[in-house]
């Protein structure tokens, strides 16, 4: 066998996955009959004008050097502009470019502080329903993740996670607003989050560190600002991307921030930087760096997203189907009518409707909802939705 | 101690080549003569006008969801381009997108190689000297490198590598053209190490993979085409970035090309896509994937850096420096007089010269000129380098 034995594993259970998502390639190609895919967190929404005409700009401009190297942290000016976002909105003082790493998405933000926190066997908590691609992640860097359950709403639940910890728990990984299920983790259970975390770093050789996976931050529909992880927790580092709020994901920008009120984040910091390069993506993408420097303060069209989830919750709420309240993202997270999720998107399927089964976010019983497609799709999807829960 | 030990010891580790740069920063600072920095492999030249305009109609082209995830494989009009451009200059049948993972540069493609290839505890050949995050590369993965000599004239040594293969061999890692010596590796030479290969993967569960980083493979100047490990090896996975072909570094653009004479290289391709992902690159940055699919038979002025390679290769052998003949990339790697790299570094710093040791390539007792600069730079330098000479 050519391949490693881990990614063959991975592999092998990445398959029924792909396998859904090749079930919905087959459909598509089978008849000439719509399908309505609801599985990929792919917006069907063009970026906003003004990161076209910010692109526009930056690939005109004759700016000498502009596709060169630049330090592995990244453009001062980018960063200093992340730092000042992302401080006020924390509304934490003393944040600058010198806590911040422009990096190949969140995902590249979320690799590289697991690359620089972890020694192999060290232990990362990870509430259930969880984003598919953290135990790949804390599995590249010799960590080993350990599930522990939300509340019923699918809130944290700060007394699950302290019962979990060990002397190997170094990194706490949380996804605010949610994928899959939507939810926006409350400021006071982050605060508890917090205490927890703080009384039992005490006394420990290095804290256990908050990390915060943050790419949907800008989309929350309830509040003006989403709840916050800086706020809540000194030993907080804090990834997010332009993914999702410039709507530009293939684009893969991103960046990683450890709070300045971090003892010690000079050190964090440093690691941060060379991890970006030691990995080999060596900085994030020049020009795109250069675009997202000047909107910091921007984000795609909220209402669009405001519109289909309240129309998609209601609808469902008024089926009957079970869904937490989704605050942010632009995920649904309903129960599955009879409790078999793997048996109900088989169901759906055959009505055309495509969507993920809680079971591949460590949550059976459930299923995930995409709301950033057109609404045609949200049209079929419904329908179908009424008459699979009529039955 | 906030951060792992591994990146602990990478940071001291490290830390001299910061301590170098820091110390021409601050040599910049503290006098207003110039200081000739020959350090950093980050040209010194403007891309091509066909590269910018290319950037520009991708910029400025209202494709609908050109920002969008794509395949983690990349975008197969991309994918198609390279396998042609690649599959052309090595003589090779059946090269197709089917092959091709388009990746965050040339360091990204080794990492997803390594990734899909080891066990932990795999052994990586590796020939001396080398470039220097190469040991972090197979780190990352749980690889372990092990160093051969190269011969006198910094050829491959197929005998040493030989030698070094056992039970745990897994890739054998060439650089070539080569950074830091600017050796392009004789087909012959290459041939003969894919004999080694060939003959000690016969009877393995799995063969023993050729990894050929070939950023600089359009970075020739005696032949029209770069010798190619694709020609002498099947089992060849072939890394490459248009970092230097098309002078853009920092937009971290590259791709991993499997040989479709590889027996089962539809597997290793599932790999690279599924390693692309999970190692957090997701893809490569979508707007320059777009960009470089019509730039594949595309070059930066090679006229301009062979000028620079013949001035000071002739001036130095005439100095009486003894410097392995550079047929590509953009870097010298001559001897240092007395055999103290690091004593010779010293002498040249007091000249407001800076070139790298080659302890930092892991053969001391030379030193790396990297000759991508301006002409200014290098008048300075060898003004200094003729000066030591003479003492």
């Amino acid at each position: 066998m050519p391949i490693s034995k881990q990614l063959s594993e991975y592999l092998k259970r990445g398959s029924w996955i792909r396998n859904l998502f090749e079930e919905g390639q087959r459909l598509s190609k089978e008849s000439a009959e719509p399908v309505y895919d609801l599985t990929i967190g792919n917006p069907d929404l063009e970026p906003i004008q003004k990161f076209k005409t910010a692109l526009e700009h930056a690939a005109g401009g004759n700016v000498p050097g502009a596709h060169k190297y630049m330090a592995n942290a990244g453009y001062e000016e980018t960063r200093e502009a992340v730092a000042q976002s992302v401080g006020r909105d924390a509304g934490l003082d003393g944040c600058s470019k010198d806590q911040v790493v422009m990096t190949v998405g969140a995902a590249g933000a979320i690799n590289v502080a697991l690359k620089v926190l972890l020694n192999p066997g060290d232990e990362v908590i990870v509430s259930r329903p969880y984003f598919v691609e953290y135990q790949f992640y804390a599995e590249n860097h010799g960590g080993k993740v350990v599930f522990v359950d939300t509340k019923a709403d699918f809130d944290l639940d700060p007394q699950a996670i302290e019962a979990a910890i060990t002397d190997k728990t170094k990194v706490v990984l949380i996804n605010n607003p949610n994928n899959p299920s939507g939810v926006v983790y409350p400021q006071q259970t982050l605060d508890e989050v917090g205490d927890v975390l703080r009384r039992h770093s005490a006394g420990r050789e290095a804290p256990i560190f908050l990390l915060d996976d943050a790419p949907y931050r800008k989309l929350v529909y309830d509040m003006d600002l989403c709840t916050s992880s800086l706020k809540a927790y000194e030993n907080t580092l804090f990834a997010s991307s332009h993914s999702k709020d410039l709507g530009i994901p293939g684009e893969r920008i991103g960046f990683l921030l450890i709070s300045p009120r971090c003892q010690g984040w000079q050190r964090v910091f440093a690691g941060m930087a060379f991890a970006n390069r030691c990995l080999g993506f060596v900085n994030a993408p020049a020009l795109m760096q250069r675009v997202v420097a000047s909107l910091q303060d921007d984000v795609i069209d909220l209402d669009w997203y405001r519109k289909k989830r309240d129309r998609i919750y209601s609808a469902l709420t008024e089926l009957g189907y079970q869904t937490p309240y989704p605050g942010g993202a632009f995920y649904l997270f309903p129960k599955a009518p009879g409790g078999d999720d793997m048996a109900f998107i088989e169901t759906l399927k055959a009505k055309r409707v495509l969507v993920v089964p809680g079971t591949g976010f460590g949550q059976p019983g459930y299923f995930r909802i995409a709301y950033c497609v057109k609404d045609e799709t949200i049209d079929g999807a419904l329908q179908a939705l009424a008459a699979v829960m009529r039955k």
